[in-house]
């Protein structure tokens, strides 16, 4: 190898073409792959920027033997840097397919920079690799194209929505990572303090409060892209630490906000993958989109919406229909164009399907071409079928897919019902990107389990003006000046104007439970800073991770953070985390402690690494 | 109060001009000042812009009434949005103090957003309040205008920062909050795991590892504002939580990235403050530094430096200096300026000032018009006297101030000396910004109490190739590839050329006396990542909150972050850190444990707060 760097880049291997023929170049990379013709060496030699074929080819000149026996040692993954001259290639040699594939560079010095092992699995796009493998190797695996390309993506997303901000005089402010630990929304990672014995730091779950007093403070109009943190079990879609686009403005109404995300987010598509995304994005209630699709994210690239027949089916022969309705439930449908010639198999595994969002079974009727076929024609006569099946707005060769329960339940079985059937029937346009805003939430949740009410969105949301009056007296039907913006079926942003007067936020504290004391220990410092003159403000935030990841349409959230924890929040690259030394734990007062996991536990946790 | 806002705002207050005369606008903000003057109400209305005076005057409108009573309601830093029409104010009442002074908005509409108590304080620049009153009601510390400045310019620095990296293909990467604690360095804040009993994650202290790994991924240009944590006892200008400009790169010459860094830090200063710094920004050895200064990251914007008088007095008659100079240290003085008349309370002032820096006593020469005064003089011959004044460089009227002892004694304390006498004689122009690079570190430090080696900057720091065969053999001569930057004194930037082979990295640890199986433990994931095809590359940090202190003209980091923790690293305003719930470190498999400070320690760690 050589002892130490001597040439230095003046291009990237990616941008040589036709036009740099006869120029002197330096190029420093890797070597990607090798072709060895007896007395020609061919490197593919690649960069951030792609890849260009350089030669090393015999001379008279003196020292050719030494160079072409330098390029006999080359390797996959070798680092090196070369010097040569840039030459178009012979026609027949020519690869249109890529983009230096006009040129070559002959190569006439070369310093090996580094050399490589074998890497554990290649490095190109499209690997079939166990993906803890990738994992442990992490910095080999952004060494592929495709994972590059990703990272680019997302550096291009964030500065185009930072000079969005700037340029709309949002600033941006950074709020603490060391915070407090408050006992709503998920679990908190906590930090023992040294100083103070006993007590504890909080991982922020959002820059909330902090943006909230920056309103206070008169600041106006904030952002930041910050670093977010939810001790919560993981999925696919959700790691420990996460990143989201936060954004709070004062004296703006709903509207002027919501215009101006819409600007942002046309804006950020258009900019970095020139995509065309009309304005302004449709509006939807909550309340609509669970009747509609079942979902309060719903996905609107494709139909397939639910069909309410809980009219059309009242008092019918068929006991099933009927209990749900006198239980307050409901009756639906979802029409699955040209499915009526399903087998019994088929609609078994939707049924099975079903089951897992709560329905205890699942009704249908095929529309055949010879005629209605259902396990409930039964209970119904041939009119009370058509109607059905008019009113479903089903066609010959359709099957309709039916639920029949509480609310809560037909929304989510028929929502993902819905979901499973756009994808497998091929109803979605895979390109394209439908935007929808989803109003009028819930302002409070009922939680069985504690009895109480819940925030459905966070304590600091703001009823509607005209349901203020119902807080104390009908708390399920307030609705809050929330707006969640969904994008191709994910929540990607949720936002709310905020409670700006003490009062109001101290009838929200005792809409949760909180008694007066409490919600002064806890909030003492926000409720105190209501009084000071807090304008009225509102903002929103999005998750940046999962953006990126429909944007770049990968199914991993995974794939979109450079080093990021398996579901069992572990960095299997550095290991983390890892025992420590009694003596840190001593310095912070604290001992280890608590009901252990068994070893059977621990185990289970470990299997379930990455998935 | 108004039940809902319904003017939203047409201009800003700060940004009303005399071309502005005649239009209808909407002002939303807070009541600065109010003056009635019986009839008419004058309000200073101010927004993040600035403020411009409204008038409520009674017209013959109906409504008039309401109006004034309104206007009579309003009091400081009540919230409001008013619509009225700007007037050009009469010639008499013209304020060219104020930028807005040559107008006013004659009030029609207003609305009362909100209403607010007296607050602790006034919301006005410059005032004398305790800081921890301050810190408790940040949100309305940040409201004055002082206050703003800071943070504008703060986003201003930032946003100039990424751009610039952004043009120079730098891509900006976000790297892990949780991660691994590793025992090198300052003390790590920890994070105890639910899913992993007895495990923790540790805040960064720094990307290094994140960001080396990036360059082993072929990323070639990273930056990051990243956020990093140290648990160190805390002084005005050190924060548990801090901000760095995170920069690495691959394949660039140590001078080629260098003289990058000069052309962003002297773009940033041009883009924001409109400041013209000259390039090249001077060089300057360690060990040059440390003559001439005293110190690792000199003012440069003063002379005043070190004289070396060692040759000069040996084997005087002074047995002080000869002592010094035997046990291999060695005798310096400082030349204040027309300070030969200082009197022997003002010399005893010096002389206890350099003994808190280990001085064991203080040598003067006054080189008076009637002659030299010295308690010295008397073991000097004339001549050796003069010698000595002229070798220094002194003129009449003249103070020579000694320090003899070890290297680091006399750098110590007369490098704190010339600080403090560049300050109290006025040699320093405040208004100057002076870059200087400090290289050639030494690689390693001796750590008495530890008695071995540790790492002068971190384990992952280059040795100059010249040394590297010292390693083994004379470790403390061994000198880093590492360049700091230094402004005005304070060092603002830290960097090195990285260590990228791996066996040079095995060395390394081995120097600081890790055993092989410490080392894989700890650091095998990188030792193993070398192997793989590492470039070579280099970055460097910057403290973005000590930049911006310096930028701003403020003594306190405190002042540079929106919520700071004090000195014994409490958030004043939220309380944090606190005590949680027993159940949440049940979860976390951790108890209270340790040795509890005592109520004592507990009231003194208080009573440093914001110290």
């Amino acid at each position: 190898m050589s002892e130490q760097q001597t040439l230095y880049r003046t291009h990237r291997a990616g941008e040589l073409r036709k036009e740099h023929a006869g120029q002197t170049v330096v190029l420093t990379g890797w070597v990607q792959r090798r072709r060895d013709l007896g007395n020609l060496i061919f490197i593919d030699l690649r960069d951030r920027s792609g890849f260009a074929q350089v030669v090393f080819q015999p001379t008279e000149e003196a020292g050719s033997q030494a160079l072409m026996a330098q390029g006999d040692k080359l390797r996959g993954e070798y680092v090196i840097a070369i010097e040569g001259v840039v030459a178009e290639r012979e026609a027949g040699a020519v690869n249109a397919k890529i983009p230096t594939g006009e040129i070559e560079v002959k190569v006439s010095k070369v310093e090996i920079l580094n050399a490589a092992k074998n890497t554990p699995f290649y490095i190109q796009d499209g690997i079939d690799v166990d993906e803890n493998l990738r994992l442990k190797y992490r910095y080999l695996d952004l060494r592929r194209a495709e994972m590059q390309k990703i990272f680019l993506l997302r550096s291009k997303v964030t500065t185009y929505l930072r000079n969005f901000m700037d340029h709309n005089s949002f600033i941006e402010v950074e709020t603490p990572i060391l915070t407090k630990s408050t006992p709503e929304g998920a679990r908190d990672y906590l930090v023992p303090s040294r100083v103070h014995p006993g007590e504890f730091y909080a991982l922020p779950q959002s820059p909330q409060l902090f943006k909230q007093l920056l309103m206070v403070s008169g600041f106006e109009r904030y952002y930041q892209i910050a670093r977010c943190f939810r001790d919560e079990d993981l999925r696919a879609d959700r790691q420990p630490e996460f990143t989201q686009l936060d954004i709070e403005q004062s004296f703006m109404s709903m509207d002027q906000f919501q215009e101006m995300v819409e600007e942002m987010m046309t804006g950020v598509f258009q900019a970095t993958m020139n995509v065309e995304i009309p304005r302004p994005f449709p509006r939807i209630t909550y309340r609509e989109a669970m009747a509609r699709y079942g979902s309060d994210k719903p996905d609107v690239r494709f139909g397939l919406e639910l069909q309410d027949l809980t009219e059309q089916v009242r008092g019918s022969g068929f006991k099933v229909f009927n209990m749900a309705i006198e239980n307050g439930g409901e009756v639906k449908c979802i029409v699955a164009p040209g499915c009526a010639s399903y087998s019994r198999k088929q609609i078994d595994e939707l049924e099975a399907f079903v089951k897992r969002y709560g329905a205890k079974g699942m009704a249908w009727i095929a529309v055949q071409e010879e005629g209605v076929k259902s396990p409930i024609a039964k209970f119904f006569s041939e009119e009370e079928m058509a109607a059905i099946i008019a009113q479903a707005g089903a066609q010959k060769g359709d099957l309709l897919l039916f639920a029949a329960d509480s609310k809560k339940v037909v929304a989510d079985s028929l929502g993902a019902l819905r979901s499973k059937l756009g994808k497998e029937l091929g109803l979605i346009d895979e390109s394209s990107f439908k935007f929808i805003w989803v109003t009028e939430f819930p302002l409070l949740e009922h939680d069985e389990e504690a009895n109480r009410y819940v925030a459905a969105h966070h304590p600091f949301t703001m009823p509607m003006e005209e349901d203020l009056h119902l807080l104390e007296t009908d708390p399920a039907n307030v609705r809050a000046k929330a707006y969640d913006l969904a994008l191709n079926g994910f929540e990607i942003g949720g936002g709310s104007m905020r409670i700006f007067r003490r009062e109001i936020q101290e009838r929200m504290f005792q809409a949760l439970g909180f008694s007066r004391e409490e919600a002064w220990e806890q909030f003492g410092f926000l409720l105190e800073a209501f009084e000071y003159g807090t304008p009225p403000h509102g903002g929103i935030a999005f998750g940046l991770d999962r953006l990126i990841m429909i944007m770049a349409g990968r199914q991993s959230l995974r794939d979109t953070i450079a080093f990021p924890k398996t579901s069992s929040a572990s960095d299997l690259m550095t290991q983390a985390p890892s025992p420590v030394v009694t003596e840190q734990l001593d310095t912070l007062h604290i001992a280890l402690g608590g009901k252990a996991l068994s070893g059977v536990e621990k185990q289970e946790a470990e299997e379930t690494e990455a998935k």
